[in-house]
C-alpha cells in the first residue's frame, strides 16, 4: 500500500505571518501536502510522524545577508566561513535558505564570471537552499547590460556600497545601477554610510592617537548612516525603483525609512541582531574581545537605540531581520598572529580590524528567546518578507498546502528548555567566538526540516543532514510593491 | 466510487492578500481541501468542475459595515433593506459575509435583549454568513457588565457614536466603554464627528436659509471629522485599546490615523466607496437626486480628497473598505410622500434627509473596476483584514487549504466584459436608486460561492442561492495587534 | 537751567528682544528719550543718574496672566491677592505691567458691568500699569454684541475655559466667541483641558479612595491637555482667528502648537514657571505642603517634561512666559480652618483644594537665575511678545527712544549677588507660602522703574513706589500675525 | 545757530521688523538721532526736511548675495557688473549695503591675498556700504589657520559650494571648514546641490541631444537640491555650527530646513526673487531669451513651487531674501559672438551658458509690489535678518535712535505710482536685459538715503550719490542663535 504522506507533524501550533493555527501538517515529497484539524492524518497513512508537543512550527528561516568565502576586503583577513561551514551553522539554527554574495572585483568588467565562480564555490556544499546577490563594485556598461542575463539565471537582487574604498560607488554610478535595476525588475541592496564622514572622523581619531577597538564606533557615527540613508532614498525616489537598506542600526535612519514608506515609496529595510543585542560598550571589552564585536555600522550607544530598532521591527519599518553573518579569520596564515594587532596596540588598531561578526546560527534563537516580537511578526521578518522581497514566495517563507516547500522549524514547547546560556561551543560555524557568548536563551530549534528532510534533530543526533542537500534557488522578481509608475523611466518627467 | 472533491475550480488565478498563484482549487464539503498546480484535480475525482478561464479568484468579500432592518434613527425614514434583501444584494456583488448592527435603544439598560431581537430578524433569512456589532447608545453599568456574555455569544465588536442626538456618547461614556472593551478583548468601532461643530454650522446655515441638500456637506465640514478622529485616538491611547474609525472621508483625518499607527498604536480605520467615487458635487444634482447622496460624513470637496483616500487604501492606513450600506425609505407610509420634502423645499431640506446610501452590492465591482489597487491589496482591504480584525481569520478572508471555508468569487478574465454602465436595475437591494448610476464598470463577480455552494452565477441563472443558506458566525477576538501592554489598565500608570 | 533729562542710566547693557547694546539711557518724563554711546549724557544735564555697573537693563516685565480679587471659583477659597497686594508683589519682582481678569458670572448677560466692577477694584490701587482680559463664561447674544464696545474701552483680549463646571464652554459656544473675536480683532485666551476626561479620572480615583493632593495630578492627565489643545487649534483654524493657549504644561501639547505654527496658523502659547521648576513630586510633599502646589494643569511627571517646556521657550513655540499667579486663601473665614481639610484627609482632599499658586514676583528672578534662556529670548518671552500680542507695543515691551515708556529693570552685574535661597519672607504678596521656597537664585531686580519713576530699589529702601502710581492701559489689537485671510469669515468657504 | 539735526523726515510710516509707527525721524550726521511723534522736529531745527507724505520708511536694504567682478567661473563669460556698476544699481533699488564675494582660486593656498585683491577692486568705487564673504575653494591648512585673521579684518562669513567642478568641496573638506568656522564664530554659506546627480542628468540629456536652454532646468532637478540641503544640515548638525543655505528654490528643500529649525538647530536659509517670480517656463522663451534666465538652481516647475517659497518667507523658514545678482557677459571679447551659441544651437547649448541673472536693483521693488509679505516681514527678510546674521545689527537693518546708521528707503504713498511695467531701461546695472522685463510694479524707492546722504531721488535728479560714498563695513559675528553648545567641539561626544 502506497503511503499517502511521507511525514506528518502533529500537535504543533502552526504560525505564519498572518495566522496562528492549531493544525497538523502532512508532507509529501518535498512539499506541504495538507494542513488539517488535529487527527486528520493518522499514523498508518504516513511514513513518519513527529509529535510537536504543542511547540510552535514556523516556516524555515531565510537569512538574506550572509557573507561566505569572500575574498579579502580589508587587505587583511578573509571570510572565516565557507559555503559548507556557513550553511551548516545556518541549518542548526533553523535557517533553511541563505542568500550569500557574489562579489565582483573592481578590476572586472563583467558580472557573469563572478556569478559562475560563486556557483562553483557553493555547488554540492550546502546544507541549506541558497542563492546569491550580485555585489557590484564596477558598474561598467558591460555589467549593466548583463542584468537581463542575471534575471534569466535566477538572480533578482544586487548589492552596492556607499562606503569602503574598494567597493564604494559614487552617486552617479548608483543612479546608473538603479536605472538598469528598474528596467529589469531587480532589487538593489544598499550599504548606506557616508564614507567622507567616516574618513574624516578616523583622521581626527588618529590625530588624537585614539586607536583602540572602541573608537571604531566613534569613527562611524550614526550621522554617517543617517545622511547616507536619506541620500539613498533620494536616489531611489528619483529613479522610482525599490531598494533595501541593509543593516540599519540607528533609529534616526529608521525614521527616514519610515517617512519614505509613509509617502508610499518602495523603500525596504533590514536590521540585524547586533543592533538589538549589542551596544558600543561591547567594543570596549578587555583585550581582543572588543575587536571581535567590530562591525559596520557599529552597535550604537545604548538601550534607547536598541529600543528604537525593536520598535521598527514591531511597526513594520524593517522588512527583514538578517544576520549579516560576516566573520573573519584574524590570524595571518604565515605568522599565525592577529593581523590587526601590534606591540603598541595589543587589543588591535581599529582601522585594521576587519568589520564583521558571526550570527547566522544565533539569529533565530536570539530573536525567539527575546520574546519581544509578536510571533506572527517574528515569522514575517525572519522568513516571509525575505521570501517576498527576493522572489521566493510562496515556495518559501510560508506553509501553504500545495504551494510551499516543506521547510520548517519545530520549536520547543514553551518553558520546556528552561533558561540556558549561549556558548560558542554550541555553534557549528568555523569561528572561535560568538559576540553573544553568555546571553540567556529559552529557545532553540528542536528540528529543522528542509524540503521534507529532517536536517537537525537537537534531541537526537543533532546535525543529521548532509552537505549538498541544499539546492540553488532560481528566484523571480520581488512580489512586494515595486516602482510607483509602471511606465519606463523617462527624463521628460523632470 | 466516492468522489475525492465536490467542486474543482480550474484555470483561475488565485489571489490572497499576499500571493498571486496560478493554481487549481479543490473543495470538499464546505471547505477548501487543496490547492495544486494546473491539472492536479482531474474531472473524474470531482462532482463539478468550473473553468475560471484565467480570471481572478478571490476570497469571498466581507462587508463589516451594513445597516439592515434598523429602527428609525432620524425621526423619519427607516432602513430600506431587511436581512433578506440586504444579504441578497450582497451575495450578488461577491460578498459572502456581512456584519450588521444590533442597535441598543437609549431607553434600554441591557444589550442582550437587543442581541436577541436582532438574531430573530436575521435567522433563516440570510444569503450570506453574518454577524453583528452591538451598537451601544446607553453604556449603563448593566450593559458594561454584559460584555463578557457578548464574547461568549460570539460577539467581539461594538460601535459607538460621537454625533447624532439619539446616539451620541460623551467622552466620559466613551472611556467607560473603552475600558470594558479592553478587559474583554472587544474591538470598538467609532463614528467620529464633532457634534457641536455640526450643530453650530447647521444653525449658521439655517440663519442664512441655506437648506438644500448640498448644504448637508457644508454642515458637516471636514474639520468635524478631523477633530473627532484625533479625540477618539487620544481616548483609545489613554486606555490602550484597539479602535476602528469607521467611514473616514477626509485625508487630514487619515493623516491622524497614520500618525497614530506610526507610533505603534492599535488604531484601525475604514473607508467606503462613497469617498472614492463621489464628491460634494453629487449632492448638488437637480431635484431629489442630490438628497439621495446625503450621507455622514459627506463626500468631500474634490478629486484631491478622493485621491488622498485612495492613497490611504494603498499605503495601509485604511484597514478595510466597507460599504456603510444604509439606505432609507424616504416615503411616509401613510401619505406616500417624501418625509423630508415640503412645498418650500421640493428637493428636500437637508436637516431632515436621513443620512445614508446603498452600496453593499456595488462595493467590490466598483473597487475592482477602478483598477487602482494592486490586486493583493484589493483582497486585503475587502476581506482579509476584516476577517482578522473581527475574529474570523483564517476561516474567512483567505483561501488556505484545510483551514478556510470555500467562500470565493470568480471574476471575469480581464477584458472579457468590455465596459458597461452600472444601473440600479442590475442590483438586488430593496432601494429604487444607486448613487453610482451610470458609472463605468469593467468587472463583476461571475460566480459567488458560499461554503462550497454556488450562490450567484451571472452567466447562468443569476441568483441561485436561497435565503437561509447563510449562517450566524461565532466570532473570536481580533487577531490584529491589540493593546500595547498586556497588563490590566491601571490608574497608577498616570 | 532746564535739565535735558530727568533720569540717566549709565554703564548698563541694554537688552531688547533683538539686540544687546552697551549704551546709556536717557529718560525724560515718562519716556525713553535717547540711547547713546557711553558718556553721551553727562551728569549735569540730568536730574538723577543711576550707575548700572555693567548689569543688564531689560524692558519692564509684562505678566499677562494674573488672577486678582476674583470671586470664589471652586465653592471654597477666594483670591488671596488684591490689586494692591498683587501689583505690589509684581513691581518688586521686576514686572511693570500686569493683565488681570474681569470675570463674568454665568448668571450675567453682559460683559460691561463686569468690566466696570473690575475697574473699580483696580483704580488707584496698583503699583504697576494694568489692563484686563474679559473672562467670558456666558457668551450670550448680548455679550457678543458688546465686543465692539470692549475694543473702544481698550480691551482687546478675552479668556475662556474648556474645563471647570462653573466656567466651561462647549465647542459651539467657543465657535460663537471666536467668530465675534475675529470680527473685532480680539485675541482669545483658552484654558484647554478635556473636562470629561478629568471628571472620569476623578471618579476612578474616588472609587479607589485615592484622595490625597498628589492625586490631583493623576486626575488631570497630560492627555486631557493634549486633546483639548488640539481641539482648540481646530476650532481656531476653522474660524481663522488667533488664539493664545494659556499655561501649557506638556511637551506633547506644545508639539501640536508648534505644528500649527509650522502650518502658518496664528496660534500662540503661554507657559509658566510651575512647569519649568516643579514636577508632580512637589504635590507629594508631606502634610499640607503638597496641597499648596495644586494647580491646573498640574506640574508634570519629571525633568524630561520640564526640559520639553524649556525647549519650547527656546525655539519659539511659546510666545510668552506668564505667572498664572492665582493663590487662594484656604482658611474658612468663620471657622479659621482649611476648607479642604477634614479629619479623614488632614493633608486635604484633592478635589476640594482650589487650583492655583502664587508667582507674580518670582517669575523673572527664577527665569533669569536659571540662565537657561539666551538673554534676548528672555526679554522676548517675559515682555516683548506680551506687548505685541496684547496691543501694547512699542509703548511697552521694548526700549525704543521716542516710542517706549521708561519701564525697565536694572539687574545686578553678573555674580554680584552670589547665590541665595528664595524664601517667602522676601516676597510682597498676601500669601503665606511660595511653592519655590528654597530654590537657589543668583539674580533679582536691583531697580524697577515705571514710566521714569523708581518703584523698587533693592539695595536702598526696597519698595519706594506707591499704590496708585500704576495706570490703566488702553490697549490696541495684537500686532502679531492675525487671521490668514483678511476677508470676513464666510460659510461659503466650506 | 547750530542746527539740532541735519535731516528730518516727516509724515512717514516707519516700519521695522517688529513695529509700524507713525513717527517722524531726525538724523544728525550719519545716524538716526531721534524718533518722535508728528511734529516733534520742526523745520527750523533741521537742515533739510523731507515730507514722506504717508509713505512707508524702511531701513535700507541689505543684499547679502551679490557677485561682482568675479573671474571666469565657467570657462566662458565673466561677471558683467563691477563694484561700481553693481552698487550703483543697488542704491537705485533701495539697497544701501551689499555683501559681495572674495573668491579664492583653487590654486591658491591662502585667503588673505584674495581678500586683499577684492578690497582693491571695491575701494573708492561703491555707492553702497559693502563687505565680503570669503569664497573658499581650497580649504588648505593655511587657509583654515587664517580664519582668526579674517575675523580681525572684519570678515565673519564665508561661502562654499557642493557643486561646480572648479569650486566643489567634498564632505570631508566641508567638515574641516565647519569645524574651523565654529571655532572662530564664522557663518558658512552653502550652495547645496548634488553635483553627481547634475552630471548624471546632463549626460542623460546629451545622450538624447536635449541641449536647449530649457534643459538646464531638467539637468538640475529639485532632488539635487533637496538631497544636498539635507546633507549640509547633517554636516552642520554634526559639528554644531550655524550655516546659511543660499538660494533655496524648492519647497521640499525648505521643508528640510524648517524641520531642522524645529529641532532647534541654527540652520538659516535664503531665497531669491527668481524663485518667486520665474518658473521653468521662462527658460523656454524663444531665441536667446531663454538662456538669459539660466541660473542655478533653476526656477522650478510652476506656481505651486513659487507658492511654497512665498510660504517659507512668510512663516520664517527663510531668514533672508537676497538677489544672487550674478549677470554675465555672454559675448566673446575677441569675436564679439555669444560664447555658448553655435550654428547648431543658435539659442545656446545649456551646458555652456553661464549660470546667473541680474537682480540687485529689482529685489526690493518686486517684493514690495507683490504685496504678499506683511510689511514688517518684508523688512525682516530684506534687511533686518541679514544685519543680524552677518554681524551688522543694530548699526544696520533697523532704525534705532542713537544706534543705527541713517540708511533708509522712503517709499511712495500707497497707490501714488499706479501700476507700471518694469523695463531694463529703468535699471542702472551693466547688463542688457532683466529677466523680469514687463512685470507689473506698483512701488519703487522714492528716496534712498545712505548714512544721512540722499543717494537716489527718483522724482528729482535720480541718482545723486557718487561712487565712493560707500564704505567697507567691519563686521562682528552673527547675533542670531549660534551653536547649541558653548563648549568646544569634541570628538568624545560621539
Amino acid at each position: 500500500m502506497a503511503l499517502d504522506y511521507d511525514l506528518v507533524i502533529v500537535n504543533g501550533i502552526v504560525v505564519t505571518d498572518d495566522a496562528i493555527s492549531e493544525v497538523d501538517i502532512a508532507i509529501k515529497g518535498e512539499q506541504i501536502a495538507s494542513l488539517g484539524p488535529r487527527g486528520s492524518f493518522s499514523n498508518d497513512i504516513a511514513g513518519r510522524t513527529i509529535d510537536a508537543e504543542g511547540g510552535y512550527i514556523t516556516p524555515g528561516g531565510i537569512d538574506a545577508h550572509v557573507h561566505l568565502e569572500e575574498p579579502q576586503l580589508f587587505g587583511k583577513g578573509s571570510s572565516a566561513d565557507t559555503f559548507e561551514t556557513g550553511t551548516r551553522s545556518a541549518i542548526c539554527g533553523g535557517t533553511t535558505t541563505i542568500i550569500a554574495f557574489a562579489p565582483q572585483q573592481r578590476t572586472e568588467d563583467s558580472l557573469l564570471s563572478t556569478l559562475e565562480a560563486t556557483h562553483k564555490k557553493a555547488e554540492g556544499k550546502c546544507y541549506t537552499d541558497y542563492s546569491f546577490h550580485l555585489l557590484v563594485s564596477n558598474p561598467s556598461d558591460r555589467a549593466l547590460a548583463e542584468f537581463s542575463i542575471l534575471r534569466e539565471k535566477g538572480i533578482s537582487s544586487l548589492k552596492i556600497y556607499m562606503t569602503y574604498a574598494a567597493l564604494q560607488l559614487n552617486d552617479g554610478q548608483i543612479l546608473d545601477i538603479l536605472l538598469a535595476a528598474r528596467e529589469h525588475g531587480i532589487t538593489t541592496l544598499i550599504h548606506a554610510e557616508n564614507n567622507d564622514l567616516i574618513l574624516w572622523m578616523t583622521a581626527q581619531l588618529e590625530k588624537r592617537k585614539m586607536l583602540a577597538p572602541r573608537y571604531h564606533a566613534t569613527s562611524h557615527p550614526a550621522m554617517a548612516e543617517i545622511e547616507a540613508t536619506y541620500r539613498a532614498i533620494c536616489l531611489s525616489e528619483f529613479i522610482d525603483v525599490p531598494i533595501l537598506l541593509v543593516h540599519i542600526s540607528s533609529p534616526a535612519a529608521a525614521a527616514h525609512i519610515r517617512s519614505a514608506q509613509s509617502r508610499g515609496l518602495p523603500v525596504y529595510a533590514e536590521t540585524c541582531p547586533q543592533y538589538l543585542f549589542l551596544t558600543k560598550a561591547d567594543l570596549d571589552k578587555p583585550g581582543f574581545e572588543g575587536a571581535k564585536c567590530v562591525c559596520s555600522p557599529p552597535p550604537r550607544e545604548n538601550e534607547q537605540d536598541q529600543e528604537g530598532i525593536w520598535q521598527g521591527l514591531e511597526d513594520g519599518t524593517f522588512t527583514v531581520l538578517s544576520s549579516d553573518h560576516c566573520p573573519f579569520i584574524y590570524d595571518d596564515s604565515e605568522t599565525g598572529k592577529k593581523t590587526c594587532v601590534t606591540a603598541e596596540y595589543p587589543e588591535g588598531q581599529f582601522k585594521y580590524i576587519p568589520n564583521g561578526c558571526p550570527g547566522v546560527e544565533t539569529r533565530l534563537p536570539l530573536a525567539m528567546s527575546a520574546e519581544r516580537l509578536e510571533i506572527k511578526r517574528f515569522v514575517e521578518v525572519t522568513t516571509t518578507n525575505a521570501a517576498k522581497l527576493y522572489g521566493l514566495y510562496p515556495r518559501k517563507g510560508t506553509l501553504s498546502a500545495g504551494q510551499s516547500d516543506a521547510d520548517l522549524v519545530i520549536w520547543y514547547p514553551s518553558g520546556k528548555l528552561g533558561t540556558f546560556a549561549l556558548t560558542n561551543g554550541m555553534l557549528h560555524h568555523n569561528v572561535d567566538y560568538t559576540p553573544y557568548e553568555g546571553k540567556t536563551l529559552t529557545q532553540w530549534p528542536r528540528y529543522t526540516i528542509l524540503r521534507g528532510s529532517v536536517m537537525w534533530d537537537r534531541d537526537g543526533e543533532g546535525l543529521v543532514g548532509k552537505a549538498g542537500q541544499g539546492s540553488f534557488l532560481h528566484r523571480d522578481k520581488s512580489s512586494l510593491k515595486g516602482p510607483l509608475s509602471s511606465e519606463p523611466w523617462d527624463i521628460r518627467g523632470f
